[in-house]
């Protein structure tokens, strides 16, 4: 990824309603210093609460890219959002978009980036020739969050320590390795579509050699445990040399997602071979905490299930993104 | 991958010497019955013991494809070669190449196909849009050969098994997920150019449903102990879900290939590690024998070593290369 220059105008375009705007809600909730407006068409549902800025006026405070943060319906870049996204390139914006159908697909967008010297960021596809992995040992500490399967909240996991670290003055960056933590960052590597020789080398290059008091906390994708992604995980434990795993889990899922066939891992499976894999590139790696997802869960029925892995596993056990990092951070700290 | 179509014309160049040839050598070792002849420039050095055949000749013998069986000097294809192939090409022959400089990226080779109706085969990257995997169970049943690290001979491992079977008249095919290997069989996928979410489904699509009794002898690739590709090798391991195992060793290597800091795992790690993995797939997966390529060591010292390890580890064990497959495929017919 070429970096996505900030601060952001968010696109919201039609959106049906606040979910379709997840990306811009994002970057709002992670990169509030980067979320200057929004913008919004007719028959917008949804609203970040933020200055529904026209495109002029977000270049006047300063937005550097407009951002598309909503999913468009139908796969479809229609005619009104193409003509809102024409004029911003007029008026002297980027674009940067995660959706499938690519922003450099469209020849009026390219031609309106060309004529006006500005740049279309696709982040669903890499723009970076990424090297080989070398193994090499990097200086500087990572983190990286490992699921019993995919979507159980890797990502809200990593940016939660990013938050509780900054908060306590440590020396820590989010390392996005999908679309939307790209989107919401300015920066990353979109993993899933990375040839398959160069996926740990891909991580190797988004966490390089850094201080010796730095944390990266990547973004973790997949799970070794699911038979679609679970090599796109592999990559991430061996290119991305962590010194401490978390372990990520949604209690309420009855299967694998999208594999009917397929049951979750124990918390212990994932811990066993996550930690023998990780500690071939790292021999020193070790597993610190749980983040447990406890959204579809009350809040007395999330604490007591809490207690009770923690108990079960011997490691501290929190849902970072509704009780805090703290517990998780405190366990790095002391690697 | 588009089938390749036989029999072969094996294009040997200018190959300084037979291990460039190493590929034209596999078709001739592996595919006797598509190896028709052989087409040598001036300075070359190798010889497959096959019949030189000017263009002509080949496809008055039958020959569909003129198979580029030798590495080009430099990284860069000829003049000299350019004359060749595109003669090949007027004279009605496809072409197949898994060089890194593609044949698509020659204009005069591309124009000569297209005036000829010919096809320009590049198996160093995929042609076939491949499914994200479902991991639903698929008739038939599959033999996965895994490595304590690159390159100790797993391809050549899939070669002997498949060429026992045949002669036990068993119902098997090699499934080739190298550029060698698809060159020597005419298809396959070269896993290594897949982009990673379509890793494992890469695989499914090349080992697809089949008889009760077939087996699927799929090449392996890289190792789950080799930091820099463990990502396509986990791939393989889900995405094959296989019934039987088979652990390949190289005894005398001093570290992985490549990775100096890194020491070679254990038979018993790998056994361990890759069963557990493969059984998230196929719960019933067994590790049925191990393969070592003893090419570094003399015969005695060579059959010591096998009678250790198959004490040690409570497994046949053989070179099937140098000493036939016997062992393993009386071990996998149990299955």
């Amino acid at each position: 990824m070429a970096l996505i220059e900030t601060p952001y105008l968010l696109f919201l375009g039609d959106a049906p309603d606040a979910l379709a705007a997840k990306v811009a809600q994002g970057v709002k909730d992670w990169r509030p210093e980067f979320a200057i407006g929004q913008y919004r068409m007719e028959g917008c549902n949804a609203d970040m609460g933020l200055p529904d800025l026209d495109l002029q006026a977000a270049v006047d405070a300063g937005c550097k890219t407009l951002v598309i943060g909503v999913a468009n319906r139908g796969g479809v870049i229609s005619a009104a959002w193409k003509a809102v996204l024409v004029a911003a390139l007029e008026a002297g914006l980027d674009i940067a978009s995660g959706l499938h159908n690519l922003l450099r697909d469209e020849p009026e967008l390219v031609a309106a980036a060309k004529a006006n010297g500005r740049a279309l960021h696709d982040v669903r596809i890499p723009s970076v020739k990424y090297p080989i992995a070398n193994g090499e040992k990097r200086r500087g500490k990572r983190c990286l969050a490992v699921g019993t399967d995919c979507s159980v909240g890797k990502m809200y996991t990593a940016l939660c320590l990013e938050r509780e670290m900054r908060e306590r003055g440590m020396n820590a960056d989010f390392r996005a390795t999908g679309q939307t933590g790209i989107l919401i960052t300015g920066d990353g590597v979109p993993l899933d579509a990375v040839i398959a020789d160069f996926m740990a080398g891909s991580i190797e290059y988004l966490t390089p050699d850094n201080d010796d008091d730095h944390w990266d906390l990547i973004e973790g994708q997949g799970s070794l445990f699911h038979v679609s992604y679970s090599g796109v995980t592999m990559a991430l434990v061996h290119g991305g040399q962590p010194d401490a795993l978390i372990l990520c889990h949604e209690p309420t899922r009855a299967h694998m997602r999208g594999l009917p066939g397929y049951q979750l891992p124990s918390m212990q499976a994932l811990r066993d071979i996550a930690l023998q894999l990780a500690q071939v590139a790292n021999p020193g790696c070790q597993v610190v905490g749980i983040s447990v997802n406890t959204k579809a869960m009350a809040e007395d029925e999330a604490r007591a299930y809490l207690a009770a892995i923690e108990a079960e596993m011997d490691l501290p056990a929190t849902d970072p993104f509704r009780f805090g990092a703290s517990a998780l951070v405190d366990a790095l700290e002391k690697i």
